[in-house]
């Protein structure tokens, strides 16, 4: 389903390269030209049908988003979203997480937010997940010094598992919340899938991890 | 109620100095003299009614447990397990948690248990929270380098505050669970706090952390 091809979604793509950049690589280290002011760039991995992305860029106009997403399928609609949008503080980048340092200078990123990633249960694959220590020397290259994760997940295990690993690669534990939804947290902004999770009643967990100098 | 004053447990503690020290800073640096041999020791700190000091002094005879605890109407009801257990691996000390260091030498100990400890869920009290940075520093100071803290508790808010406040001091955080009773764990034992609890289908929150060399 998720993978679905869609012909009509790479005209789509093709035709709003406002919001969704067509070349990524050539754009490094010139975000702050693209947005054409220095507010700081926070993006989201793995940003699925772009309600968190498009929504936080309404409601934080001083700081500017860019959602990443592989699939074409799906990003189609984040892009829907933004253009709906009209907002000059979103963009999209239809690209592989792994190679974000292909995108990104270091230190053009501000924050790295992670919602409701692939749980990747099994544990050969778990370097697959986006906490895993090989994204998080990734997110290193990009990230400002003492650069943030906030990451929020209804999934237990992958937030036992992020637990542990920020804490292995020496990540500082900022904020931690076991049921989001009953915390005193404001300004959340649900994702599609957080909306239809949390209504059968289970907890959201979410964090906020830091960055050594 | 847990302060009442039993005037028989003062006798009954007296009676029973092989199980319930009476002078542990006399015992300072010769616990292994205590139980007779150099097998590791584990002490809980708020030991309550001792089913898990006792239960686990049961379960791992090569282990030697230290069960501390402030209030003598409690550490009477240890005292009563230990006595009935009639094992040579457990002891109580009805003493401050705040003078570990004058009861263990520098290394002493090998691991701390802390289990449902009190929440102490407004601000002003954090410093009388088990896992507040002075209490980090007081764990410190007795145990071996790379000691372990091992912690569990129902209490949502203590167990949030605490992963900061290992994090914030810079413990490894080794092992998580947010579900204890739902998890891969084995060997679990139980207070009679967590039975009563975890039977209204609340989570236990556990994890282990371990001090930088």
């Amino acid at each position: 389903m998720r993978f679905r091809n869609k012909p009509w979604a790479t005209d789509f793509i093709a035709e709003n390269s406002f919001y969704c950049i067509p070349d990524p690589e050539n754009q490094k280290g010139k975000w702050n030209e693209i947005f054409g002011n220095n507010n700081p760039i926070h993006i989201e991995v793995g940003t699925g049908k772009g309600t968190f992305v498009t929504e936080m860029a309404k409601a934080n106009p001083t700081i500017n988003y860019i959602g990443i997403e592989l699939f074409e399928s799906v990003i189609v609609k984040a892009l829907e979203k933004a253009v709906a949008a009209d907002i000059p503080n979103v963009k999209l980048l239809n690209v592989n997480a792994q190679k974000l340092a292909d995108y990104f200078e270091a230190g053009e990123v501000d924050r790295v937010y992670l919602n409701f990633s692939d749980p990747w249960p099994k544990t050969r694959h778990e370097k697959r997940r986006l906490t895993y220590k090989g994204f998080l020397d990734l997110y290193k290259e990009v990230l400002v010094p003492q650069g943030e994760i906030h990451f929020k997940t209804d999934n237990r295990g992958l937030f036992e598992y992020s637990l542990m690993s920020f804490s292995e690669y020496g990540l500082l534990l900022k904020y931690v919340s076991l049921d989001l939804h009953n915390s005193e947290f404001e300004g959340n902004i649900m994702t599609e899938y957080e909306e239809k999770f949390s209504s059968k009643g289970f907890p959201i967990y979410r964090c906020e991890v830091k960055y050594p100098e």
